[in-house]
Protein backbone atom coordinates (compact mmCIF):
# COMPACT_ATOMS: atom_id res chain seq x y z
CA UNK A 1 0.00 0.00 0.00
CA UNK A 2 1.07 3.14 -1.10
CA UNK A 3 2.18 5.73 1.98
CA UNK A 4 0.09 8.57 1.67
CA UNK A 5 2.64 11.83 1.47
CA UNK A 6 3.18 14.99 3.45
CA UNK A 7 1.26 17.99 1.21
CA UNK A 8 2.63 21.13 2.77
CA UNK A 9 0.14 23.99 1.54
CA UNK A 10 0.68 27.96 1.55
CA UNK A 11 -0.71 30.55 -0.26
CA UNK A 12 0.39 33.96 -1.01
CA UNK A 13 -0.90 36.87 -3.40
CA UNK A 14 0.79 37.65 -6.84
CA UNK A 15 3.02 40.81 -7.28
CA UNK A 16 2.54 43.22 -10.01
CA UNK A 17 6.52 42.69 -10.91
CA UNK A 18 5.28 39.16 -11.76
CA UNK A 19 2.37 40.08 -14.48
CA UNK A 20 3.64 40.77 -17.78
CA UNK A 21 2.03 42.69 -20.98
CA UNK A 22 -0.49 40.12 -21.41
CA UNK A 23 -1.92 41.56 -17.70
CA UNK A 24 -1.42 37.76 -16.59
CA UNK A 25 1.40 36.29 -14.30
CA UNK A 26 4.34 35.68 -16.38
CA UNK A 27 5.06 31.75 -17.21
CA UNK A 28 8.79 31.55 -15.11
CA UNK A 29 7.30 33.18 -12.31
CA UNK A 30 5.00 29.94 -11.23
CA UNK A 31 9.04 28.28 -10.99
CA UNK A 32 9.31 30.63 -8.60
CA UNK A 33 6.54 29.61 -7.06
CA UNK A 34 7.38 26.31 -6.99
CA UNK A 35 10.68 27.00 -5.16
CA UNK A 36 7.85 29.09 -2.38
CA UNK A 37 6.47 25.73 -2.25
CA UNK A 38 9.51 23.76 -1.52
CA UNK A 39 10.64 26.18 1.19
CA UNK A 40 7.41 25.77 2.74
CA UNK A 41 7.47 22.58 2.67
CA UNK A 42 10.80 22.38 4.44
CA UNK A 43 9.87 24.26 7.26
CA UNK A 44 6.84 22.85 7.64
CA UNK A 45 9.14 19.34 8.19
CA UNK A 46 10.68 21.42 10.82
CA UNK A 47 14.10 22.79 9.41
CA UNK A 48 14.65 24.64 6.31
CA UNK A 49 16.87 24.22 3.14
CA UNK A 50 19.36 26.96 4.91
CA UNK A 51 19.84 24.56 7.11
CA UNK A 52 20.71 22.39 4.46
CA UNK A 53 23.53 24.58 2.74
CA UNK A 54 25.23 25.11 6.19
CA UNK A 55 26.02 21.85 6.37
CA UNK A 56 27.60 21.86 3.29
CA UNK A 57 25.39 20.17 0.92
CA UNK A 58 23.53 21.58 -2.02
CA UNK A 59 20.25 20.50 -3.38
CA UNK A 60 20.62 21.45 -7.35
CA UNK A 61 18.02 21.52 -9.98
CA UNK A 62 17.73 18.93 -12.82
CA UNK A 63 14.31 18.93 -14.38
CA UNK A 64 12.02 21.00 -13.82
CA UNK A 65 8.36 20.87 -15.36
CA UNK A 66 5.33 23.19 -15.69
CA UNK A 67 1.61 22.94 -17.44
CA UNK A 68 -0.41 25.90 -17.47
CA UNK A 69 -4.04 25.49 -17.01
CA UNK A 70 -5.02 28.97 -15.99
CA UNK A 71 -3.66 32.28 -15.98
CA UNK A 72 -3.65 34.19 -12.45
CA UNK A 73 -3.64 37.88 -12.12
CA UNK A 74 -2.16 40.32 -9.98
CA UNK A 75 -3.01 40.47 -6.12
CA UNK A 76 -5.11 36.77 -6.93
CA UNK A 77 -4.33 35.08 -3.90
CA UNK A 78 -2.91 31.96 -4.92
CA UNK A 79 -2.70 28.48 -3.00
CA UNK A 80 0.24 26.46 -3.65
CA UNK A 81 0.56 22.80 -2.79
CA UNK A 82 3.43 20.49 -2.80
CA UNK A 83 4.81 17.35 -1.77
CA UNK A 84 7.32 14.54 -2.21
CA UNK A 85 6.74 11.96 -5.40
CA UNK A 86 9.46 10.42 -5.12
CA UNK A 87 12.70 10.18 -3.21
CA UNK A 88 15.94 7.77 -4.27
CA UNK A 89 19.85 8.19 -2.72
CA UNK A 90 20.28 10.32 -5.47
CA UNK A 91 16.90 11.62 -6.86
CA UNK A 92 14.47 13.37 -5.40
CA UNK A 93 11.23 14.55 -6.95
CA UNK A 94 8.94 16.90 -5.51
CA UNK A 95 5.10 18.06 -7.39
CA UNK A 96 3.47 21.39 -7.26
CA UNK A 97 -0.43 22.18 -7.37
CA UNK A 98 -1.17 26.02 -7.69
CA UNK A 99 -4.79 27.00 -7.75
CA UNK A 100 -6.71 29.78 -7.00
CA UNK A 101 -7.37 30.50 -3.15
CA UNK A 102 -10.75 31.22 -3.04
CA UNK A 103 -12.36 28.94 -5.97
CA UNK A 104 -9.69 26.23 -5.73
CA UNK A 105 -9.41 26.49 -9.66
CA UNK A 106 -6.45 24.51 -10.94
CA UNK A 107 -4.45 27.30 -12.20
CA UNK A 108 -0.61 25.32 -12.99
CA UNK A 109 0.55 21.69 -11.88
CA UNK A 110 4.64 20.74 -12.37
CA UNK A 111 7.11 19.27 -10.87
CA UNK A 112 10.75 19.46 -9.99
CA UNK A 113 13.61 16.84 -9.68
CA UNK A 114 16.77 17.31 -7.49
CA UNK A 115 20.05 15.74 -6.91
CA UNK A 116 22.86 16.22 -4.28
CA UNK A 117 25.95 18.00 -4.61
CA UNK A 118 28.90 18.59 -2.16
CA UNK A 119 30.84 21.72 -1.92
CA UNK A 120 32.63 20.77 -4.99
CA UNK A 121 29.58 20.06 -7.39
CA UNK A 122 30.26 16.28 -6.97
CA UNK A 123 27.43 14.62 -7.03
CA UNK A 124 26.47 12.76 -3.74
CA UNK A 125 23.83 10.47 -2.00
CA UNK A 126 21.06 12.33 -0.15
CA UNK A 127 22.09 11.83 3.50
CA UNK A 128 19.97 9.25 5.31
CA UNK A 129 18.77 12.00 8.20
CA UNK A 130 17.02 14.15 4.91
CA UNK A 131 15.76 11.19 3.30
CA UNK A 132 14.02 10.33 6.73
CA UNK A 133 13.63 14.57 7.44
CA UNK A 134 11.99 14.97 4.00
CA UNK A 135 9.15 12.19 4.14
CA UNK A 136 9.83 10.27 7.23
CA UNK B 1 0.03 69.20 14.50
CA UNK B 2 1.18 66.52 11.59
CA UNK B 3 -1.42 63.85 11.36
CA UNK B 4 0.17 60.12 11.93
CA UNK B 5 0.14 58.27 9.16
CA UNK B 6 -1.32 54.81 8.36
CA UNK B 7 1.27 52.01 8.70
CA UNK B 8 0.39 48.99 7.16
CA UNK B 9 2.59 46.09 7.74
CA UNK B 10 3.12 42.61 6.71
CA UNK B 11 5.77 39.93 6.83
CA UNK B 12 7.16 37.21 4.27
CA UNK B 13 10.14 34.84 3.59
CA UNK B 14 13.22 35.83 1.15
CA UNK B 15 12.95 33.19 -1.80
CA UNK B 16 15.96 31.70 -3.10
CA UNK B 17 15.42 33.19 -6.79
CA UNK B 18 16.16 36.50 -4.81
CA UNK B 19 19.33 36.18 -3.72
CA UNK B 20 22.48 36.58 -5.92
CA UNK B 21 25.95 35.27 -6.22
CA UNK B 22 26.85 37.02 -2.80
CA UNK B 23 24.54 34.92 -0.45
CA UNK B 24 22.49 37.64 -0.40
CA UNK B 25 19.12 39.04 -1.56
CA UNK B 26 19.56 41.16 -4.71
CA UNK B 27 19.65 44.78 -4.34
CA UNK B 28 16.67 45.07 -7.16
CA UNK B 29 14.21 42.52 -5.12
CA UNK B 30 13.85 45.34 -2.45
CA UNK B 31 12.14 47.23 -5.00
CA UNK B 32 9.83 44.44 -5.71
CA UNK B 33 9.64 44.00 -2.09
CA UNK B 34 8.62 47.91 -1.63
CA UNK B 35 5.53 46.86 -4.53
CA UNK B 36 4.59 44.48 -1.69
CA UNK B 37 4.46 46.76 0.90
CA UNK B 38 2.67 49.08 -1.37
CA UNK B 39 0.06 46.31 -2.47
CA UNK B 40 -0.26 45.56 1.15
CA UNK B 41 -0.88 49.07 2.00
CA UNK B 42 -3.88 49.28 -0.50
CA UNK B 43 -5.08 45.74 0.73
CA UNK B 44 -5.38 47.04 4.42
CA UNK B 45 -7.06 50.13 3.19
CA UNK B 46 -10.29 47.87 2.47
CA UNK B 47 -9.21 47.81 -1.89
CA UNK B 48 -6.75 46.88 -3.81
CA UNK B 49 -4.70 48.64 -6.87
CA UNK B 50 -6.25 45.77 -9.18
CA UNK B 51 -9.54 48.09 -8.28
CA UNK B 52 -7.76 51.23 -9.30
CA UNK B 53 -6.61 49.83 -12.62
CA UNK B 54 -9.90 48.78 -13.67
CA UNK B 55 -11.58 52.13 -13.33
CA UNK B 56 -9.12 52.78 -16.01
CA UNK B 57 -6.20 54.76 -14.17
CA UNK B 58 -2.68 53.71 -13.39
CA UNK B 59 -0.84 54.75 -10.91
CA UNK B 60 3.31 54.70 -12.52
CA UNK B 61 6.35 55.53 -10.98
CA UNK B 62 7.83 58.62 -11.29
CA UNK B 63 11.15 57.97 -9.04
CA UNK B 64 12.34 54.94 -6.80
CA UNK B 65 15.06 55.25 -3.75
CA UNK B 66 16.90 52.68 -1.65
CA UNK B 67 19.15 52.81 0.65
CA UNK B 68 20.75 49.35 2.04
CA UNK B 69 21.75 49.48 5.46
CA UNK B 70 21.94 45.39 6.32
CA UNK B 71 22.21 42.08 3.96
CA UNK B 72 19.09 39.58 4.47
CA UNK B 73 19.52 36.09 3.35
CA UNK B 74 17.89 33.23 1.79
CA UNK B 75 14.53 32.15 4.37
CA UNK B 76 15.11 34.77 6.25
CA UNK B 77 11.73 36.88 7.42
CA UNK B 78 11.48 40.15 6.87
CA UNK B 79 8.59 42.73 8.22
CA UNK B 80 8.01 45.16 5.39
CA UNK B 81 6.56 48.88 6.89
CA UNK B 82 4.81 51.18 4.02
CA UNK B 83 3.16 54.38 4.29
CA UNK B 84 2.10 57.22 2.39
CA UNK B 85 4.53 60.03 3.21
CA UNK B 86 2.97 63.31 0.66
CA UNK B 87 -0.29 63.40 -1.20
CA UNK B 88 -0.83 65.40 -3.50
CA UNK B 89 -3.26 66.43 -6.30
CA UNK B 90 -0.35 65.17 -8.77
CA UNK B 91 1.88 63.34 -6.88
CA UNK B 92 1.98 60.51 -3.95
CA UNK B 93 4.86 59.44 -2.47
CA UNK B 94 5.33 56.21 -0.88
CA UNK B 95 7.84 55.46 1.94
CA UNK B 96 9.54 51.92 2.94
CA UNK B 97 10.97 49.88 6.21
CA UNK B 98 12.10 46.56 5.67
CA UNK B 99 13.29 44.98 8.97
CA UNK B 100 14.42 41.49 10.38
CA UNK B 101 10.70 40.08 11.35
CA UNK B 102 12.16 38.65 14.72
CA UNK B 103 15.10 40.61 15.74
CA UNK B 104 13.57 43.96 14.12
CA UNK B 105 17.45 45.14 12.46
CA UNK B 106 16.73 47.40 10.01
CA UNK B 107 17.68 46.19 6.74
CA UNK B 108 16.35 48.94 4.02
CA UNK B 109 14.67 51.97 3.58
CA UNK B 110 13.40 53.95 0.67
CA UNK B 111 10.49 55.57 -1.07
CA UNK B 112 8.93 55.65 -4.25
CA UNK B 113 7.09 58.66 -6.32
CA UNK B 114 3.71 57.85 -8.11
CA UNK B 115 1.72 59.46 -10.58
CA UNK B 116 -1.79 59.28 -12.08
CA UNK B 117 -1.98 58.22 -15.47
CA UNK B 118 -5.17 58.04 -17.57
CA UNK B 119 -5.37 55.15 -20.19
CA UNK B 120 -4.01 57.03 -23.02
CA UNK B 121 -0.93 57.73 -20.34
CA UNK B 122 -1.99 61.17 -19.61
CA UNK B 123 -1.22 62.65 -16.27
CA UNK B 124 -4.21 63.12 -14.20
CA UNK B 125 -4.95 64.53 -10.83
CA UNK B 126 -5.43 61.72 -8.32
CA UNK B 127 -9.29 61.01 -7.96
CA UNK B 128 -10.64 62.79 -4.83
CA UNK B 129 -11.81 59.48 -3.59
CA UNK B 130 -8.55 57.78 -4.37
CA UNK B 131 -6.77 60.52 -1.97
CA UNK B 132 -9.66 60.11 0.78
CA UNK B 133 -9.16 56.27 0.50
CA UNK B 134 -5.04 55.77 0.70
CA UNK B 135 -4.98 58.66 3.43
CA UNK B 136 -8.45 59.68 4.92
CA UNK C 1 12.22 13.78 -45.44
CA UNK C 2 11.86 16.17 -42.84
CA UNK C 3 12.34 19.80 -43.47
CA UNK C 4 15.29 21.13 -41.57
CA UNK C 5 14.25 23.42 -39.45
CA UNK C 6 15.77 27.30 -39.31
CA UNK C 7 17.64 27.82 -36.42
CA UNK C 8 17.99 31.33 -34.55
CA UNK C 9 21.23 31.68 -32.37
CA UNK C 10 21.84 35.15 -30.17
CA UNK C 11 24.03 35.00 -27.27
CA UNK C 12 24.39 37.35 -24.00
CA UNK C 13 26.09 37.82 -21.22
CA UNK C 14 24.58 36.15 -17.41
CA UNK C 15 23.45 38.72 -15.63
CA UNK C 16 24.22 39.06 -11.59
CA UNK C 17 20.86 39.44 -10.62
CA UNK C 18 20.29 36.19 -12.48
CA UNK C 19 22.33 33.93 -10.32
CA UNK C 20 21.50 32.95 -6.81
CA UNK C 21 23.60 31.80 -3.39
CA UNK C 22 24.52 28.51 -5.24
CA UNK C 23 26.73 31.03 -7.11
CA UNK C 24 25.24 29.65 -10.37
CA UNK C 25 22.35 31.23 -12.54
CA UNK C 26 18.82 30.45 -10.88
CA UNK C 27 17.20 27.80 -12.57
CA UNK C 28 13.48 30.03 -13.44
CA UNK C 29 16.40 32.61 -15.35
CA UNK C 30 16.69 30.01 -18.01
CA UNK C 31 12.71 30.04 -18.53
CA UNK C 32 13.13 34.01 -19.67
CA UNK C 33 16.18 32.64 -21.83
CA UNK C 34 13.76 30.60 -23.46
CA UNK C 35 11.82 33.18 -23.93
CA UNK C 36 14.62 35.37 -25.31
CA UNK C 37 15.38 32.70 -27.76
CA UNK C 38 12.04 32.57 -28.98
CA UNK C 39 11.69 36.35 -28.92
CA UNK C 40 15.04 36.41 -30.97
CA UNK C 41 13.52 33.86 -33.59
CA UNK C 42 10.60 36.11 -34.40
CA UNK C 43 12.84 38.95 -35.27
CA UNK C 44 15.00 36.71 -37.34
CA UNK C 45 11.96 35.66 -39.50
CA UNK C 46 11.40 39.32 -40.11
CA UNK C 47 8.73 40.30 -37.83
CA UNK C 48 8.19 40.45 -33.83
CA UNK C 49 6.22 38.78 -31.40
CA UNK C 50 5.27 42.59 -30.53
CA UNK C 51 3.74 43.07 -33.89
CA UNK C 52 1.77 39.83 -33.42
CA UNK C 53 0.13 41.17 -30.34
CA UNK C 54 -0.65 44.24 -32.38
CA UNK C 55 -3.18 41.83 -34.18
CA UNK C 56 -4.93 41.40 -31.19
CA UNK C 57 -3.49 37.41 -30.88
CA UNK C 58 -1.90 36.31 -28.24
CA UNK C 59 0.30 33.10 -27.68
CA UNK C 60 -0.01 31.69 -24.06
CA UNK C 61 2.26 29.20 -22.98
CA UNK C 62 0.60 25.74 -21.78
CA UNK C 63 3.70 23.91 -20.96
CA UNK C 64 7.08 24.45 -20.33
CA UNK C 65 10.09 21.33 -19.51
CA UNK C 66 13.90 22.25 -18.77
CA UNK C 67 16.60 19.65 -18.48
CA UNK C 68 19.46 21.39 -16.49
CA UNK C 69 22.91 19.46 -17.96
CA UNK C 70 25.75 22.43 -16.64
CA UNK C 71 25.43 25.48 -14.19
CA UNK C 72 26.30 28.74 -15.75
CA UNK C 73 27.19 31.22 -13.63
CA UNK C 74 27.66 35.65 -13.73
CA UNK C 75 29.54 37.07 -16.82
CA UNK C 76 29.64 33.48 -18.46
CA UNK C 77 28.61 34.28 -22.45
CA UNK C 78 25.88 32.17 -23.20
CA UNK C 79 24.78 31.01 -26.53
CA UNK C 80 21.13 30.16 -27.64
CA UNK C 81 19.17 28.18 -30.28
CA UNK C 82 16.14 27.99 -30.76
CA UNK C 83 13.71 26.32 -33.28
CA UNK C 84 9.85 25.15 -34.02
CA UNK C 85 10.10 21.38 -33.55
CA UNK C 86 6.01 21.18 -34.37
CA UNK C 87 3.40 23.41 -35.40
CA UNK C 88 -0.09 22.87 -36.12
CA UNK C 89 -3.38 24.84 -36.33
CA UNK C 90 -3.61 24.69 -32.67
CA UNK C 91 -0.39 23.98 -31.04
CA UNK C 92 3.55 25.42 -31.35
CA UNK C 93 6.44 23.65 -30.15
CA UNK C 94 9.49 25.48 -29.48
CA UNK C 95 13.02 23.44 -28.88
CA UNK C 96 15.87 25.38 -27.08
CA UNK C 97 19.22 24.14 -26.33
CA UNK C 98 22.05 26.84 -24.41
CA UNK C 99 25.56 26.47 -24.13
CA UNK C 100 28.45 28.42 -23.40
CA UNK C 101 29.63 30.49 -26.04
CA UNK C 102 33.08 29.80 -26.16
CA UNK C 103 33.52 26.03 -25.82
CA UNK C 104 29.85 25.06 -26.81
CA UNK C 105 29.32 23.03 -23.82
CA UNK C 106 25.52 22.21 -23.26
CA UNK C 107 23.84 23.91 -20.40
CA UNK C 108 20.38 23.50 -20.60
CA UNK C 109 17.85 22.08 -23.05
CA UNK C 110 13.93 22.67 -23.17
CA UNK C 111 11.17 23.11 -24.67
CA UNK C 112 7.93 25.30 -24.56
CA UNK C 113 4.41 24.51 -25.81
CA UNK C 114 1.98 27.30 -27.34
CA UNK C 115 -1.83 28.24 -28.08
CA UNK C 116 -2.77 31.22 -29.69
CA UNK C 117 -6.17 33.52 -27.82
CA UNK C 118 -7.75 35.95 -29.03
CA UNK C 119 -8.08 39.23 -26.86
CA UNK C 120 -11.31 37.24 -24.96
CA UNK C 121 -8.74 34.70 -24.26
CA UNK C 122 -10.74 32.23 -26.50
CA UNK C 123 -8.10 29.66 -28.28
CA UNK C 124 -7.91 30.11 -31.75
CA UNK C 125 -6.29 28.41 -34.43
CA UNK C 126 -3.30 29.76 -35.60
CA UNK C 127 -3.50 32.75 -38.40
CA UNK C 128 -1.95 30.67 -41.45
CA UNK C 129 0.00 33.70 -42.70
CA UNK C 130 1.60 33.01 -39.05
CA UNK C 131 2.37 29.35 -39.38
CA UNK C 132 3.55 30.48 -42.91
CA UNK C 133 6.26 33.19 -41.17
CA UNK C 134 7.31 31.08 -38.47
CA UNK C 135 8.53 28.10 -40.30
CA UNK C 136 7.57 28.64 -43.73
CA UNK D 1 39.30 70.93 -15.35
CA UNK D 2 37.39 68.00 -15.03
CA UNK D 3 38.34 64.97 -16.04
CA UNK D 4 35.89 63.54 -19.04
CA UNK D 5 34.66 60.07 -17.36
CA UNK D 6 34.63 56.99 -19.64
CA UNK D 7 31.81 55.95 -20.85
CA UNK D 8 30.93 52.57 -21.60
CA UNK D 9 27.87 52.06 -24.10
CA UNK D 10 25.70 48.90 -24.82
CA UNK D 11 22.27 47.95 -25.78
CA UNK D 12 19.79 45.26 -25.40
CA UNK D 13 15.87 44.05 -26.13
CA UNK D 14 13.59 44.50 -23.62
CA UNK D 15 12.68 40.87 -22.46
CA UNK D 16 8.69 39.71 -21.96
CA UNK D 17 9.44 39.09 -18.65
CA UNK D 18 10.41 42.31 -17.75
CA UNK D 19 7.03 43.73 -18.51
CA UNK D 20 3.82 44.03 -16.13
CA UNK D 21 0.36 44.29 -16.49
CA UNK D 22 0.64 48.01 -17.57
CA UNK D 23 2.14 46.27 -20.48
CA UNK D 24 5.15 48.53 -19.86
CA UNK D 25 9.04 47.40 -18.49
CA UNK D 26 8.51 47.01 -14.45
CA UNK D 27 10.40 49.84 -12.33
CA UNK D 28 12.47 47.23 -11.18
CA UNK D 29 13.76 45.85 -13.94
CA UNK D 30 15.95 48.76 -14.93
CA UNK D 31 17.82 48.45 -11.52
CA UNK D 32 18.80 45.02 -13.20
CA UNK D 33 19.59 47.24 -16.57
CA UNK D 34 21.53 49.50 -14.19
CA UNK D 35 23.92 46.25 -13.75
CA UNK D 36 23.73 45.14 -16.61
CA UNK D 37 25.00 48.84 -17.83
CA UNK D 38 27.61 48.39 -14.66
CA UNK D 39 28.59 44.87 -16.07
CA UNK D 40 29.68 46.41 -19.32
CA UNK D 41 31.36 48.96 -17.90
CA UNK D 42 34.01 46.41 -16.30
CA UNK D 43 34.09 44.29 -19.43
CA UNK D 44 35.09 47.87 -21.55
CA UNK D 45 37.68 48.47 -18.94
CA UNK D 46 39.21 45.47 -19.53
CA UNK D 47 38.18 42.44 -16.68
CA UNK D 48 34.99 41.56 -15.22
CA UNK D 49 33.11 42.00 -11.82
CA UNK D 50 33.42 38.06 -11.78
CA UNK D 51 37.63 38.43 -11.54
CA UNK D 52 37.05 41.30 -9.04
CA UNK D 53 34.52 38.42 -7.01
CA UNK D 54 37.44 35.49 -7.33
CA UNK D 55 40.17 38.00 -5.55
CA UNK D 56 37.58 37.90 -2.35
CA UNK D 57 36.38 41.36 -1.96
CA UNK D 58 33.26 42.45 -3.42
CA UNK D 59 30.99 45.32 -4.22
CA UNK D 60 27.88 45.82 -2.06
CA UNK D 61 25.33 48.41 -2.92
CA UNK D 62 24.82 50.76 -0.32
CA UNK D 63 22.23 53.29 -2.50
CA UNK D 64 19.98 53.06 -5.66
CA UNK D 65 17.91 55.54 -7.22
CA UNK D 66 16.39 55.53 -9.85
CA UNK D 67 14.29 58.53 -12.38
CA UNK D 68 11.59 57.14 -14.94
CA UNK D 69 11.21 59.47 -17.82
CA UNK D 70 9.55 57.48 -20.39
CA UNK D 71 8.03 53.85 -20.19
CA UNK D 72 10.05 51.20 -22.36
CA UNK D 73 7.76 48.34 -23.86
CA UNK D 74 8.68 44.74 -24.93
CA UNK D 75 11.01 44.14 -27.70
CA UNK D 76 12.03 47.60 -27.91
CA UNK D 77 16.19 48.18 -28.26
CA UNK D 78 17.60 49.86 -25.40
CA UNK D 79 21.03 52.01 -25.47
CA UNK D 80 22.69 52.22 -21.52
CA UNK D 81 25.15 54.41 -20.72
CA UNK D 82 27.19 54.18 -17.57
CA UNK D 83 30.23 55.66 -16.10
CA UNK D 84 31.70 56.57 -12.86
CA UNK D 85 30.38 59.61 -11.41
CA UNK D 86 32.82 59.59 -8.31
CA UNK D 87 35.55 57.30 -6.84
CA UNK D 88 37.33 57.25 -3.14
CA UNK D 89 38.92 55.12 -0.96
CA UNK D 90 35.54 53.97 0.82
CA UNK D 91 33.09 54.83 -2.07
CA UNK D 92 32.00 54.40 -5.64
CA UNK D 93 29.08 56.17 -7.71
CA UNK D 94 28.16 54.84 -10.99
CA UNK D 95 25.45 56.61 -13.18
CA UNK D 96 23.21 55.24 -15.85
CA UNK D 97 21.19 56.83 -18.59
CA UNK D 98 18.87 54.45 -20.48
CA UNK D 99 17.65 55.56 -23.76
CA UNK D 100 16.09 54.36 -26.61
CA UNK D 101 18.63 53.19 -28.76
CA UNK D 102 16.89 54.47 -32.29
CA UNK D 103 15.60 57.98 -31.19
CA UNK D 104 18.01 58.29 -28.13
CA UNK D 105 14.85 59.21 -26.12
CA UNK D 106 15.69 59.13 -22.71
CA UNK D 107 13.86 56.64 -20.78
CA UNK D 108 15.54 56.25 -17.14
CA UNK D 109 18.30 57.90 -15.34
CA UNK D 110 20.02 56.75 -12.44
CA UNK D 111 23.12 55.88 -9.74
CA UNK D 112 23.78 53.46 -7.37
CA UNK D 113 26.40 53.42 -4.72
CA UNK D 114 28.95 51.12 -4.00
CA UNK D 115 31.18 50.28 -1.19
CA UNK D 116 33.92 47.00 -1.01
CA UNK D 117 34.12 44.71 1.38
CA UNK D 118 36.12 41.46 2.22
CA UNK D 119 34.65 37.55 2.88
CA UNK D 120 33.48 38.75 6.19
CA UNK D 121 31.56 41.36 5.34
CA UNK D 122 33.60 44.19 6.78
CA UNK D 123 34.32 47.47 4.90
CA UNK D 124 37.47 47.91 3.36
CA UNK D 125 39.29 50.49 1.07
CA UNK D 126 38.80 50.15 -3.00
CA UNK D 127 42.15 48.41 -3.48
CA UNK D 128 44.51 50.93 -4.88
CA UNK D 129 44.82 48.92 -8.76
CA UNK D 130 41.14 48.95 -8.99
CA UNK D 131 40.62 52.86 -8.74
CA UNK D 132 42.91 52.77 -10.93
CA UNK D 133 41.64 50.28 -13.40
CA UNK D 134 38.28 51.78 -12.85
CA UNK D 135 38.53 54.93 -13.79
CA UNK D 136 42.31 55.58 -14.43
Amino acid sequence: MEKIPFVAETSFHVRYAETDAMGIVHHAAYIVYFEEGRSHYMRERGSSYAEFEKGGQYMAVTEVHARYVRAARYDQKIRIRCWVEQIRSRGLTFQYELADYDTGDLLVTGTSKHICLDKEGHVIKFPAEWQAWLVG
